[in-house]
């Protein structure tokens, strides 16, 4: 799912024809229940699509996102990082009239022009060396659970998977625990010619909450396509008791696709976080990436 | 809003034609967003018309529902309880060929035919003295608020009202402070020829939460129309600086409905429980509420 490889492209928007520019950071919340997904799709509605043509709009400009992490169909995000590099004059002119610094200009005039299920939190000017997609450390994502099906909240029905069968939270920690750390997790990825499947596993843990949801953590410094919810179907077959904690070293070990690991529904994931170094480390940390990405 | 007077009709369906009923209580959780509220009315989409509909699928007999707490259009719920008397051979035949109780066979079977929206949380035979709207000692209502649009999570904008301004939860926490206890809420409810607008407020308190959303808690014995969503109103203007707490003892003492009190949209509000009494004092209570009603 999040964070595969984008297309090539310049990062820096034709900074020549437009004068300078500066890069803009943009924190960014959304329900992904109405959108194919971040990346922009010919004739379908995305939030990169809608949240470029907002900023085109207020901006009066054309602009290019960077993410740093992509999501699939239906899969939501509360603390999604893009950038973009736009005119600095375009930036500076944005709070008109207003004593708003542009900063909030840009909140406001965005929240005015987006649509109810994309919110934009943050908007600031960071140095060039910020990278959205290489700077960042790791991405955090959780995974909603309700495995009680008349408990199941109405309200949350969007953002949470419901399964029938009971969850036993602790054989999904042990089965969590055994793909923790620096593995080829090919098993767990759709496979895409070229692409590393290599990733640190930092953190994958299942904690039940007060209201009886199970809530899955997955960190790692990034994710190949669908293997959040790849893990989290793995978690969820041993939770189930239909497989025990051998069976994910098996699968791990195979480093090939298992028809057994179910692709869990996009609609319980949500990209929670992600995590950059302080800012003098931007460029150091996207060079390593962009490095590493093209070794492995 | 919820919890106002219903019409006049029978609270046992037709036993004689029917034979010998059962009392069905049932918990019923909803996502109010696509309901036209909890009462039938002809041509609108609403919950006591799903939910009906789903029972007399599952039963195959006529069914009518008394509710604890009718909401409004939009409201939403995770506690409200109905009860509805069912013939009883429709209720033992529930579970067909199955081993379940025909309670655990009821969730399942209302769980295949009721909309997304709708969930069954209980369905459970109960004394002919349980009475879901008379036996009923409070209803417990929430209301959020999100004081601050940029932190707006996308996926609660269904049961979250944004507001622009910063809010003082602690003057709220005063202006509240003054509406506890038995009055006359006239000033805070839409008039209807004959009935009470005398409530016992027993807990109305706002908190910060740790997301930052500012939640409101109702609890009363009842509520006439529109009560709850008047009474956040007049906390939110005191919690926005443009009153102070005395305006609440104005208003209140008023006795009629104040324009300044905003009634505040729908989509914040949630009937988040009914309490009951212990079973030996359904009767009791039912007889007193009535009387109460009555007499006002």
């Amino acid at each position: 799912m999040a964070a595969s490889d984008h297309p090539p492209g310049p990062s820096v928007f034709d900074a020549e024809q437009h004068g300078a520019t500066v890069r803009i950071r943009l924190d960014v919340a959304y329900d992904g229940t109405e959108f194919s997904g971040w990346a922009v799709q010919p004739g379908l509605r995305t939030v990169e699509g809608e949240l470029g043509q907002g900023l085109e709009t207020i901006l009066r400009s054309p602009v290019r996102l960077v993410v740093g992490g992509r999501t699939d169909a239906g899969v939501h995000a509360r603390g999604s990082v893009a950038h973009t590099d736009v005119p600095a004059d375009a930036w500076r002119r944005l709070p008109g009239r207003s004593r708003r610094t542009p900063e909030q200009a840009a909140l406001t005039r965005l929240a005015g022009v987006l649509p109810g299920d994309i919110v934009v939190r943050a908007a600031q000017v960071v140095s060039s060396d910020f990278d959205a997609r290489f700077s960042a450390l790791r991405r955090r994502y959780r995974y909603r659970l309700c495995d009680h099906p008349p408990s199941a909240d109405p309200l949350r029905r969007r953002d949470t998977v419901v399964v029938r069968q009971r969850l036993d939270v602790e054989a999904m920690n042990r089965a969590a625990g055994v793909l923790i750390g620096l593995h080829d997790f090919a098993s767990f990825c759709k496979p895409r010619e070229g692409a590393t499947t290599i990733r640190t596993l930092q953190e994958f843990s299942f904690a039940r909450t007060p209201d009886g949801v199970v809530e899955g953590t997955v960190v790692a410094d990034a994710f190949c396509h669908s293997m959040v919810r790849a893990l989290v179907g793995a978690a969820v077959t041993v939770g189930h008791g239909k497989r025990e904690v051998p069976w994910v070293e098996q699968v791990l070990a195979a480093r090939q696709r298992d028809p057994a690991v179910p692709v869990m529904p996009a609609h319980g994931l949500c990209l929670e976080e992600i995590i950059y170094p302080p800012p003098e480390e931007y460029a150091t940390r996207a060079a390593e990436a962009r490095t590493r990405r093209k070794l492995r």
